[in-house]
């Protein structure tokens, strides 16, 4: 049978508010410049601080926008669309101005981590595939951080695509855990697509179907012997599994000059057994046989093995990592944040009786303020966009919420997050490799204080709002409380 | 910029072990027929039953099975494949047989849902797409089966597609939610690809980009006038937004013949809110005007809203439901059954020190017995292959845990639920429509008594060996516990 050629047409993968919204819009003449803020606010698990990720394929879907013939014949079945619209839709250009944070950077609540300026059209056509594109990165990529720190130095590799949350999920999934830390994946096409190393051996059922499990080994170390990492919990780990596996070694792999790269435990006490493993294979001279051990791991699981001694050199991690199984939703939003009005800016927010979620107004900057010495993060601060903070003069910190708690800080350095990606529409943004990306990521979390980046009750990080954009905000407080 | 025509070739969306295993297996010139079952081990939230769903996907899948030139070169570079077996790859053509339950068919623990019988490379290849497929669709559907059973008739809605795990989830999720009763969802291209009717209206931001809610509720209904669904609580749900919907609709709607179609509150206490909502609408005359909430729900949640009274019409239901985060991971598992040697399929079994964990050999058939009266459904059957159960006797059922624990069936239908999907790598399976797998689905959920569809403690339906199988693993056991 042919294989079909799909066209991998996401344009239609929209809220069909997004639509609806447009097309009033457009019928009622109304197409302002408008600015839109992308931020989430609260860390997933009671985390301290975010990863993120998947600007690389928002991008792409930005470039790649258009609307079909097929789209617009669907838009039509509607009843619902003007004609103009849909002629609109037909030779859609995007010409918006995008910042956005680079993938890799820890990011933290109530902070743009992406703004869109343009019109406002455009602007809300693309809300739900930046919302869906970079929640969903930033969720796996912020589970894994959580379990690359817990693993202690130790290798983590994604082995989730089985469980994951469908096609993209097991695919994204496993780039957005490779920029976090994880070191490959079992999902053989990010390695064709992303060179993100494929891992994996053998399952049960290869074992099974030898009459032994000696003669399995064997016939596996004959097809591989430069790679022979062997499944030894088929039977029993300690009892079969890993004499097995050195009896191999001793048999086939030895005489001919190669070695046991490694073996995998899947089930039963990891820290027992891998303990026991490495006695027998250290014993058996194979000191540099590593062990990979798997079973529904999480961070919580592998900081305990990690604490119990256990001898692990890799954890292969699955669906608690594929699907952050412990919060699966990263709940990042896209606010309006400024609209034009006679010419001018006006800026915009959102009450909300809950203060924590009403929002920030106003086009904004958004810079990282890091000691000189150290090196370390000390706060964020959002700013008005024309505000430029002076590294060489004092700057006062104060929390938004509580604002007579302040700091003055000395001797740091301010660094600008949103980088510039669409500038009216065109590309401007040098996008970086994803050795690029994994390798900034490493950096960037190294200047988290611990504090941050623990489990329980982490430290809150500073996100602080500058001088005049917290007085714009008590201004706009006052005049919408007044209505 | 050219949209970039991507074909969508997913035979790399595989585990990299499964592609290790068939290398050794065609190197060791092993490729005898074995056979496979999917099933799954415990009910996500600890439910008492699943949907099954995913299966148009899954035979899509297989029948598109193949391997590119890309793939061949991806995998030449690896460094680890035989010559020959890259050639098996270039002419890889799909034989075995497949056998599914039908989607929409509620599944549970230990039973086959999915199997798999031919040469034991093919077996291999497809393990991973088909767990991703089915494990996905079948956790969504799950999940909003239990949303539906709460909202107690009134409209289950799916908007979650900007928190979903990547665009399939979206897309796949939406259809799975469809398929488990939702009437529809946000996402526009599963109306374009599936005909599930796409919803929704405006966002705050809409609102917001009006001088006043009343400009924007007016604007809204110039565009749909027969279509008018207004987003009520930018400012105020009771004292502005409800009175301007109100005002809009007898100051525009009404004299021109239409009417006010539907409010939703997305914020606040909906119970409260909705009913004063209801109150206020139908003294003006809107008793038709139907009332959506949406806002972080789920089956807790809107069985909490239901018995309090709210006046809502519809749910509308987003991360909750589209990454079933209150348990985000469907275990389907894929486990070898029988190999053939020396000419006869041999029964295999995993054994487990956890007896529950121990897998079910050989290759079986499974019946659903419903009694003839009540039409309800008594219990599973799992067989082997070559029993047929006579629903002119009665029948003796039997805890395969607790055996002396059985009960003689009588007045019974006994429906043999895995269907012929491929035989020999052919379909030979009707595809249904979405709407009939929807239909076909409400029909089936009414066959479970209530005590297996709550939430708390549900009843376990009851997953019974027949006769011949139980004999047959307690001799593998057995058998297995000497060596």
């Amino acid at each position: 049978m042919k294989r079909r050629d799909t066209m991998r047409n996401l344009s239609m993968l929209i809220d069909f508010y997004e639509i609806t919204m447009a097309n009033s819009y457009f019928t009622h003449n109304k197409n302002e410049e408008a600015v839109f803020d992308l931020f989430f606010r609260s860390v997933p698990d009671e985390g301290g601080y975010a990863i993120m990720a998947g600007l690389e394929q928002a991008i792409q879907y930005i470039q790649e926008l258009s609307f079909t013939e097929k789209d617009i014949e669907y838009l039509k079945t509607r009843k619902l669309f003007d004609e103009g619209f849909l002629d609109y839709l037909r030779t859609f250009k995007f010409s918006c101005d995008v910042h956005a944070i680079k993938e890799g950077t820890p990011i933290f609540p109530n902070e743009p981590v992406l703004t869109v300026k343009g019109p406002i059209i455009e602007c809300q056509l693309i809300e739900t595939m930046l919302l869906l594109t970079i929640n969903h990165q930033s969720l796996i990529a912020t589970k894994t951080s959580r379990i690359v720190s817990a693993a202690k130095g130790r290798a983590v590799l994604e082995f989730g695509s089985r469980r994951a949350q469908g096609y993209d999920a097991a695919t994204f999934g496993a780039r957005a855990a490779y920029i976090a830390g994880a070191v490959g994946s079992s999902n053989t096409i990010t390695d064709r697509d992303f060179s993100i190393p494929a891992l994996g051996t053998m399952a049960h059922s290869y074992v099974q179907s030898f009459d032994s499990e000696y003669e399995a080994f064997t016939a596996y170390a004959q097809t591989y012997p430069n790679d022979t990492v062997l499944l030894v919990d088929t039977y029993s780990t300690l009892n079969s599994g890993v004499p097995n596996a050195i009896k191999v070694y001793q048999d086939y792999l030895k005489p001919r000059g190669f070695t046991l790269k490694g073996i995998r435990i899947d089930s039963g006490d990891l820290a027992y057994l891998s303990i026991k493993a490495r006695e027998m294979l250290d014993e058996a001279g194979l000191s540099d046989t590593k062990i990979t051990v798997s079973n529904s791991l999480d961070e919580y699981l592998i900081g305990n093995l990690v604490e119990q001694g256990a001898a692990i050199d890799a954890f292969g991690v699955g669906e608690r990592l594929i699907t952050s199984k412990s919060d699966s939703v990263f709940g990042g939003v896209y606010k309006l944040a400024a609209l034009k009005h006679n010419g001018k800016l006006v800026p915009k927010m959102k009450l909300s009786d809950n203060v924590v979620k009403t929002t920030n107004p106003g086009a904004k900057k958004l810079y990282r303020l890091f000691d000189k010495d150290s090196k370390m993060a000390i706060a964020d601060v959002v700013t008005l966009e024309e505000e430029i903070i002076d590294e060489s003069k004092p700057y006062l910190l104060f929390d938004p919420n509580f604002p007579w708690k302040n700091k003055e800080v000395t001797n740091f350095s301010a660094v600008s997050l949103l980088e510039p990606i669409f500038v009216k529409g065109q590309l401007v943004y040098q996008k970086p490799s994803l050795k690029e990306i994994k390798a900034y990521h490493e950096t960037q979390i190294s200047t988290l204080w611990a504090e941050v980046k623990r489990f329980e009750n982490p430290h809150p990080y500073y996100v602080d709002l500058s001088r005049k954009l917290w007085d714009l905000k008590q201004d706009l407080i006052e005049q919408y409380s007044k209505n």
